[in-house]
């Protein structure tokens, strides 16, 4: 494991290196809980994604490729080669059908498969694939820790002192390995001692902001004020707003972001208030490959909108809409934080020059 | 009680003849509980108003009003003619700083005022003065209705058969004496024969839309569909919306729309979708003598933005701010709705020629 230049304080998802598990954070419960879940069951990692025990499009992405190695570790030697190699595609299926609007998922367990292929065309023993699976997803969640880091240095370059950051949801430590790509930002410019503030959405119907953003800034020591989702035009317009920064679970080849429902909106109110909005997040957010109209938004159970932690908030019948995302245009983007720099309009164009 | 063209199935404050006291439905416990409150003491009353039992600006008024006329007859006869006009003031003053923002509150109780002073220089013995505030509350309350009604068929203009609107907080008998205001408009529509769907936004931290507008409009028999407030962008953006009605606490004279928190962000996603945003409300919202410098927005207890019905939903000491209500621009307005008719653009000019 490498040697941080700041504290990592918070990791969302790791592997336990002596049951050769993948651990996570069970967010769901945070702020009331902080329970830790370890399993090597690809079905059970499925289903804290879809559940959201795990959620961030990088966390997802890096728990999906520790779950494939874990898996291997689990049926090695216990299978015919033929099964086994059946087994860890199955469970590379399993966890690609998760959810739909995080990028990060296919691109890590793309390259989990490629890992696979090579292992079969190469004939490597079920042991030492386990190896290298293990060693790829290693890879994939220290390269996110580095990403968030290094994208973190290029934002805080955005970042003037006393500066009040708003974010939505939980671009952090909790929707990454560890560090996360907004919160990044914010940890860096901390820890070179700007004395920046930030204000933190709830961001219904999950409240990742109230529940997630509130707990890891607090304990983080950075400041934090929450408001509702539907106070951010209100208090830009007020001049209580200096910068935005959120994360991305997609950005396509156009520009367009692809985040937590609600950040389309915020985008409008930025731009209406002269207000830089910033999107954060790792290279492995961005889909050269698909236009916004071929990525599927997902919808969630309208209990997530009828409820609020688990209680009614309206009567149990109504019906209700539960967009997970929303899309936010390119012109309403001040500019892309990432690990190899800041891209600026126009994204068509150095999106694609980034990544090349 | 005037023969309304329309039923008439919930009412929010009203008078009761026998007791002679204000009765008001328990807003903060719907649509769990449909409890009913009647009292003759303007605290009682002044206390539901900052609570939230009572709310809406022009139930606020009403309730207000009512409030003096039941507290008259309870304190008539029985102390000496200056100690009851004393008294009477004060509890005009005891409601009058009960909520900062809503115009419709002093307006009411400047007309009750007025009675007062009337009653004191024309010498009228107590229990005169008690059934002439009676008959000025309760032509408040049953001018409010008719407000109402009138604002509501002259909205139902703008709403196209098939027609989804889109509203916030609520708008609705639940706001007003009764009838509604955007949901007045609504029932015109709906009892023409209109096949119109709405959807609400819930409007945290209070949850008026999740609890009062669904329970409303179930109750009317009305499709609703409820959404989180941070969706209305990105269901703009997919076309599910055709127009957008919203209440409003004060309107300036230069046309500035002072509504719940939230209202503002709706309308630059309206105005960036191309899609109606219409306010219906009574000309007693109509406040000419402010400029929007002047009007006071009021913060209420953060503790509203750290749970949600009486349960925490982040940690419990993080710094929360709560503004009740937000300012939405004239150039985003695309129309006024009043009971004397629809005001368009310029609104400085044609909102003084309204109430002239």
């Amino acid at each position: 494991m490498s040697n941080y230049p700041y504290p990592i304080k918070i990791r969302a998802v790791w592997w336990n290196d002596s049951s050769k598990e993948v651990c996570w954070i069970n967010t769901k419960k945070l702020p009331f809980d902080e329970e830790v879940i370890c399993s090597n069951d690809p079905g059970r990692v499925a289903k804290a994604i879809i559940d959201m025990e795990i959620r961030g499009a990088p966390a997802i992405g890096v728990a999906a490729a520790l779950a494939v190695a874990s898996y291997a570790y689990r049926i090695s030697g216990k299978l015919s080669r033929e099964e086994f190699f059946r087994e860890i595609e199955n469970a590379v299926n399993v966890l690609w059908n998760t959810r739909p609007t995080a990028h990060n998922l296919f691109w890590a367990l793309k390259r989990m498969r490629r890992v696979i292929h090579d292992s079969i065309e190469n004939k490597l023993d079920m042991s030492e694939v386990s190896a290298r699976l293990e060693e790829e997803a290693k890879k994939i969640m220290d390269e996110d820790i580095w990403s968030n880091i290094r994208l973190g240095e290029y934002g805080d370059q955005l970042v003037p002192d006393n500066a009040t950051i708003l974010t939505h949801c939980n671009a952090g430590a909790l929707a990454t390995a560890a560090f996360g790509t907004a919160e990044g930002v914010m940890r860096v410019a901390w820890y070179k001692g700007k004395k920046i503030k930030i204000i933190a959405t709830e961001t219904r119907p999950v409240l990742q902001g109230a529940r997630l953003t509130v707990w890891e800034l607090v304990k983080e020591g950075i400041p934090v004020t929450l408001i509702t989702d539907n106070m951010v035009g209100y208090i830009m317009r007020k001049g209580l707003v200096d910068l935005v920064i959120v994360g991305a679970d997609r950005i396509t080849r156009e520009g367009y972001v692809v985040n937590k429902i609600g950040t389309y909106m915020i985008a409008l109110s930025a731009k209406r208030n002269n207000i830089p909005f910033y999107v954060a997040a790792p290279t492995s957010t961005i889909d050269l490959e698909s236009t916004i109209n071929n990525v599927i938004i997902e919808e969630r159970n309208p209990d997530e909108v009828r409820k609020v932690i688990d209680k009614y908030i309206t009567l149990p019948e109504v019906p209700a809409l539960n967009y997970a995302f929303d899309v936010t245009d390119p012109d309403l983007v001040t500019a892309i934080i990432t690990e190899k720099g800041i891209v600026k309009p126009p994204f068509d164009e150095n999106l694609r020059k980034i990544l090349s």
